[in-house]
């Protein structure tokens, strides 16, 4: 069952809840948009099938609904930021918001962040980039999911890249991945239908290539982008843990098997190294190495030739990156946004919970 | 049929070479230690197997042997610089060291490089950041071997990336690679052998996956990381992308299939739009973040962590990115580096060539 909603009745409803775990209007708003950024873009798995888990968290007292964000360190290109164990929704555009900042200032600015928890999707931060002319860069570790080449043992999560580039007559350049074969959603998707996943996205407990999908909650583990040494799951691997490394050793996170889980009812790991979650997110001016009007010209050449290029049989186009979530974009402005039963269903439990009325889909 | 000569009888030659192209005394020793770092370090292909493919570049005046490399624009933690159309073996450390040296400055240093040629192994200029306590990342576009995916067309190089991080007592993180599922250097090897390709690493000239190595020379390509769509090769494709725009359309060099062929003999493109290829670095400075040692301290718990993993069946244990290659260099360094026979016979046509005495094999 489907039932579909506008964005704008969905953006009151999450935004009252925001509110009723006592976030200011500001931070309210803010991690609403970041929050819905995913629906919009067809991110389902991190939009607002995701605002019960924030619920949880803060009734755990893992989230803090007011959190203080502290520079703890800075030079004039760089910030270590503590987000203060505040929702990664409002912590992630804060500290982007530092790196824009300091690329005005001095060309490029790289902020690493601790303590801070789940910020939806990488997209909507590294975004932020483009009106001011920037490359925008965004990165966050998440809790182990992901097992290196030659382990058995979840060590990473599928820790995103996100880098955004502007173009000028053309759309902007979007790369958003998981460092995995496929997004954890996927294969919740595939749970879900009982189906069978293609080899190279996971492994069992023993870490044998499989292809059920609910072998994932039996001691498996997702594959690393390259899905076995001999496809370079090895470069997958290493991308993960870049991120990881940026996001969590430089900032003071938890790093590897010791970040935190997003399920409120999953116990912490024991003897963590850092604090909450890291992100690392990234501003490069696009003036401070050429004319942006130059470079914009350039763009657009670079994509009007990879999207007009010779295609396989039965392909209509080769995509820049960014193109599917931005057309998903137009769509789902246009004629809503459909939401599975069971998040339906939590919204309801929300509603109740806080005493906002349930969100009216579209007829 | 091998040779195997000692690193300081091959340092001794090499020098001799780009001597007698006539760099001057500090580049040709510069030139020779950044191309000898890729026999050291295992990656055969892109060692002295290359000099005389450079030395046919600077006959066709494709390469200056004393370039003029200067800084075109720059900000505080910026700067583009031109190659001067000289060796990237000798650009890319001279435009490294203005990346540190802005981190130095002001907690980061980015370097976009027009005008250059091919730099040997991205490793030895992001590893030049280590001993500064810093980050070093090395990317470079390359000529068009690579097809996007749903591309029959080729329209990237096969664009490595390369993240080197300090650690303590540990041995440092060194990711260094190819944005394709295999680099070429693998495929070489098959092609001499007439062996076969796994299915994901290339395809052939109607864009269907392909076993037969000898397809790529046949309207074939390179695949992305991830080999298909439902194995990620978007992923890998939007890899290799956001090298190519950081290296080129950044910095005013060529791009996609514009990106100039390394093989002197091969026509250039037509319509280039910009200067030669294209690189891109960066320095981290650990402390514009936290105290080194802190993070030295975590990273060398990161390390042995992954390193101690459980591992799956007939595995020793989880490798650290970096690993491979450190281990090949004390090996290489102790009992010298094998040549194949027609690196052997190059050395003797460049040693004739230039009247400078053929290189004398070890015992």
């Amino acid at each position: 069952m489907t039932l579909t909603y506008s964005y704008d009745t969905l953006f009151s409803f999450a935004y009252a809840v925001f509110r009723a775990l006592s976030c200011s209007e500001e931070d309210a708003r803010l991690a609403t948009q970041v929050l819905l950024s995913a629906d919009l873009r067809g991110i389902d798995s991190h939009g607002i099938a995701r605002l019960s888990g924030y619920v949880r968290l803060w009734e755990a007292k893992r989230v803090a609904a007011c959190p203080e964000i502290r520079v703890l360190h800075e030079t004039p290109s760089t910030a270590t930021v503590d987000g203060g164990s505040g929702l990664g929704l409002v912590v992630a555009p804060k500290a982007m918001q530092i790196a824009i900042d300091k690329a005005k200032a001095v060309g490029s600015g790289w902020v690493s962040v601790q303590n801070s928890n789940h910020f939806g999707i990488a997209g909507y931060h590294a975004l932020m980039a483009l009106e001011h002319d920037m490359i925008g860069i965004a990165l966050t570790n998440a809790s182990p999911l992901v097992a290196p080449t030659f382990s058995v043992e979840r060590l990473l999560g599928t820790n995103p890249i996100c880098v955004a580039v502007p173009a000028g007559a053309e759309p902007p350049f979007v790369a958003d991945m998981a460092t995995t074969t496929a997004a954890n959603g996927k294969l919740e998707i595939l749970q879900r239908k009982n189906g069978v996943a293609p080899l190279g996205w996971i492994q069992d407990k023993n870490g044998h290539g499989a292809t059920d999908p609910h072998l994932l909650k039996a001691g498996g583990a997702l594959l690393p982008l390259g899905g076995d040494r001999e496809h370079g799951s090895h470069k997958g691997y290493a991308l993960g843990a870049v991120v990881d490394i940026l996001s969590a050793v430089l900032s003071g996170a938890n790093y590897g098997p010791w970040v935190p889980p997003f399920p409120a009812y999953v116990p912490m790991p024991t003897g963590m190294p850092g604090k909450g979650i890291g992100h690392f997110f990234g501003a490069l001016r696009i003036d401070a190495f050429r004319p942006a009007d130059d470079f914009k010209d350039h763009m657009d050449n670079w994509i009007r030739r990879f999207r007009s290029a010779r295609t396989v049989e039965g392909q209509e186009r080769v995509l820049i990156p960014g193109d599917p979530e931005r057309e998903m974009e137009v769509i789902r402005r246009q004629t809503g946004i459909p939401l599975l039963g069971p998040v339906v269903d939590d919204l309801a439990y929300l509603s109740e919970k806080f005493g906002i009325p349930v969100p009216v889909p579209l007829p």
